[in-house]
């Protein structure tokens, strides 16, 4: 037995020496079978070069674990080793699950409200601007970074990534048969900075912006990188899978079937199932998200009205990572002024759904977080932290539509309750009513209500009147309106970007 | 011979005396046939009350026209008249039809960009107030008024209407076979008012807010109805025909073959073919705007980035003549905040469609200019004139979209171009690029280009830059950009709703 702790989600690491000869990348395979009780769990293990080959293992459970490798390589092969997993420390509340079929928590029950943001090749720029975004990162407030594995060829990103992802072989020329180990160990030391601050690793295995030539590997090249990202990677409670940033931009050379084997490759060796989903490029090629093996619904789009329809079209959860971008840049999905994308965050969350945030403000260097990280220079993450700690204050269950798709008035506002509505949240957004009531409770007016100033993020009490009585309407043999549509209204100044939090008092 | 003349496109009436026992209404019919030349067109006549009968007409070509009338009542059969038809007046186009299939003109060639606002019930209202109404449309700058034929019964509209539209029997109740004279003399004495002003007038024919039973009529004295209105109206040059507000919510009692037959009497019996369309309720209710008898779409969306969707949808003029309303009523398509509204407005005309305005401020007496006319006291309207008198200063063809649905980037910013592209509208919204080229001219930069601040109605040049050349993009196997998309740039500040005009030097 062996004495080494580690804690319950943590990561477990075992090395052995094995053959450095040939390619072992393609020539050596190896696994270990963890054990605790009469539980078994298959681990897949990697070659981190230097004939060095190693087991990532995160126990889920606390208590007493052994494992037993299995290899054709006798070295590689038998190899048995112990460790006692121990209780969490704080701030570790394991991987994010889907729970209550629209929404996240944590492996310990912690509701995760998504509020991610974008920086995808952050992990490639110059050491010192990686320290930088990390320290961005504190004082934000964002939960989850999408971020690519490899590095970003496009407009303001011409240069080159401190490492090459593959060896490069007597040509010069990268091998894709030969990964980087030097490449791979920075990449997940980040992935480890952010499970530090609390943040979610959505991790892009692909991306069309390439000049390297890792968009355009072959199909057995693709299916051994997403094997060895799971046997690297999948050990880190923080990582969530991101098949690919715009998938559909690459489906010329990648047909729709290798983006369903990807996923399989995926399922069949990440032991811990981390989140999967793929994003896509234009609005209309939305992936087929209803399909098993995606465990939420990742998307791009403006029109974030239609949350709700997303989450009927696939009934997993919703995260709309680029409602566009705060910025200024030539490129219409990042010039969005930060009202609007502070805008659409509410929408989109008092839609049941959760949005993503990224900012491209032109820099004469190109220094823009949306790709490098580096500095935030805009307006809209700080608006987006008082929502996420707004909602966290109270949501236990996850936002719910106040309303089916298309039923009055949200359609129009916007409004979510969470669980059995104790807690409430209706959003203006661009309209202003000056006296309000539909959406709030009906059982009486035992709840607190505050107005929220979305912009000047300030938290107001309202002052509650009677629910107005409209005349009623006749819509053909219907009649409607008539009598108070909730127990109480209350006065909203003439103005956008306000909203309505709603609670019951305790 | 007479010697009557009436200007071309004016209004021709002749009356009659005949029978006025039993019901007029029901046991007489009489038409007129007119000629110039060897050029006939038959024209319905009406029942006026008093033993009146009248027939009105329209000249559409200049010089001399004679008239037989047709009854089998022998008081209204064989009579003859004669008129002149002159040179029209200043101000006098004709009629609007559709032009260029996605546009309007008048009869005499003039562009009509339509720039509509809503007064659903105003000719209901005291005389002072529609006094007041025709005051404030005079400083306005809206060419096109939605007004109901039927008083209207919903929240904020609760007073009595002038008059009864039908004549009440012995037991007080209106009887829908007898149309009370007074109320449509007083109708047809406001639409003369708004062709006065130069306003088209889009009159609703049913609707659902009613609590007198004309939502309720019998087919046959819907059928009836409509007939009566083609031979009181038609011949006044500014008339549309809206069939329904929101017909989706009458089609209880109203089903779709009935729609159809109103449309059907419409082109059997106004001999000038008005202009027809019919507006939906719900935003999934559209009505089929592809039938050969709508003469153009009219909807109420306020997903007005869908215009063009529209448009293709249709292959007619769109005129969104509801995309919500400026104002702060508990209702939430009448509590848009003034900015989103012209912002709607500038979206629409961007992409080759038409909006419209409606206005609906709570006030203590609930004189709302969207139903009952008065005073305007918002904010949209005067910069929506503005963007009319932008407008009509250079558009001659109507504004067609720079992209195809979907195409970079005129799914995110809107962009439309007259004719030949001598003149391009621009409209950013809620995007801010500081530097921006795409939809430019690629010909040269022979153009002068103008910064709109669309809310502080400023025009002003803007400095020209060369075009930005971004680095090419990979997207699959296709290369994309690493040149520049236009002939020039331009420098645009960074905030919400501007726009730029692109004008061909003279």
């Amino acid at each position: 037995m062996s004495d080494a702790t580690v804690e319950k989600w943590g990561v477990f690491e075992a090395s052995f020496d094995g053959p450095s000869g040939g390619n072992p990348y393609l020539d050596v395979a190896f696994d270990a079978v963890f054990t605790h009780k009469s539980r078994e769990v298959r681990v897949p293990g990697f070659y981190d070069g230097n004939g060095t080959y190693r087991i990532r293992f995160m126990p889920d459970s606390e208590g007493e674990w052994s494992f037993l490798t299995r290899s054709r390589t006798a070295a590689l092969d038998g190899k048995t080793g112990a460790l006692t997993a121990t209780v969490p420390s704080a701030g570790n509340h394991g991987p994010v699950r889907v729970r209550n079929k629209f929404h996240f928590a944590y492996a310990d029950g912690t509701p995760f409200l998504s509020f991610g943001t974008t920086c995808y090749a952050w992990t490639h720029q110059p050491l010192e601007m990686q320290k930088q975004t990390l320290e961005t990162l504190k004082k934000a407030r964002f939960n989850k970074m999408r971020m690519g594995v490899f590095p970003k060829d496009y407009p303001y990103n011409v240069n080159e990534p401190l490492h090459a992802c593959f060896e490069r072989g007597a040509d010069g020329k990268e091998d894709f048969d030969r990964p980087n180990p030097a490449s791979f160990q920075h990449f997940e030391k980040q992935v480890a900075a952010l499970c530090q601050l609390g943040i979610e690793a959505d991790i892009i295995i692909f991306h069309p912006y390439d000049r390297w030539g890792y968009a355009d590997m072959s199909a057995e090249q693709d299916f051994r990188y997403v094997e060895y990202l799971a046997a690297r990677l999948a050990a880190y409670r923080n990582v969530w899978w991101s098949l690919a940033n715009e998938y559909d931009f690459l489906i010329d050379t990648k047909p729709m079937e290798q983006w369903d084997r990807y996923f399989h490759i995926l399922e069949e060796n990440d032991p811990y199932q981390h989140l999967r989903s793929i994003h896509n490029g234009d609005v209309t090629a939305n992936f087929d998200h209803r399909k098993p093996w995606v465990t939420h619904t990742c998307i791009q789009n403006p029109d974030v009205k239609r949350t709700q329809e997303w989450r009927d079209a696939y009934g997993k959860p919703v995260v709309n990572d680029e409602p566009e971008y705060e910025g200024d840049i030539l490129q219409s999905w990042g010039n969005l002024n930060a009202q609007e994308l502070v805008h659409r965050f509410w929408i989109t969350m008092a839609r049941g759904g959760y949005a993503g945030h990224g900012e491209t403000y032109s820099h004469p260097e190109d220094l823009i977080w949306w790709a490098k990280g580096g500095e935030l220079r805009g307006e809209a993450w700080k608006r987006i932290a008082f929502l996420r700690d707004l909602l966290e204050a109270d949501v236990k269950h996850g936002l719910e539509p106040l309303g089916i798709i298309g039923e009055w008035p949200w359609s129009r506002v916007s409004g979510a309750r969470d669980g059995d509505g104790d807690f409430r949240l209706i959003y203006f957004g661009e309209h202003q009513p000056v006296i309000w009531s539909t959406g709030l409770p009906v059982d009486g007016d035992d709840y607190d209500v505050d107005l929220i100033d979305t912009w000047e993020m300030t938290i107001t009490p309202v002052e509650k009147v009677a629910a107005p009585v409209p005349h009623p309407t006749r819509h053909g043999s219907v009649v409607r309106g008539g009598k108070p549509d909730a127990a109480f209204g209350v006065k909203i100044p003439r103005k956008p970007y306000q909203a309505l939090r709603v609670r019951r008092k305790r």
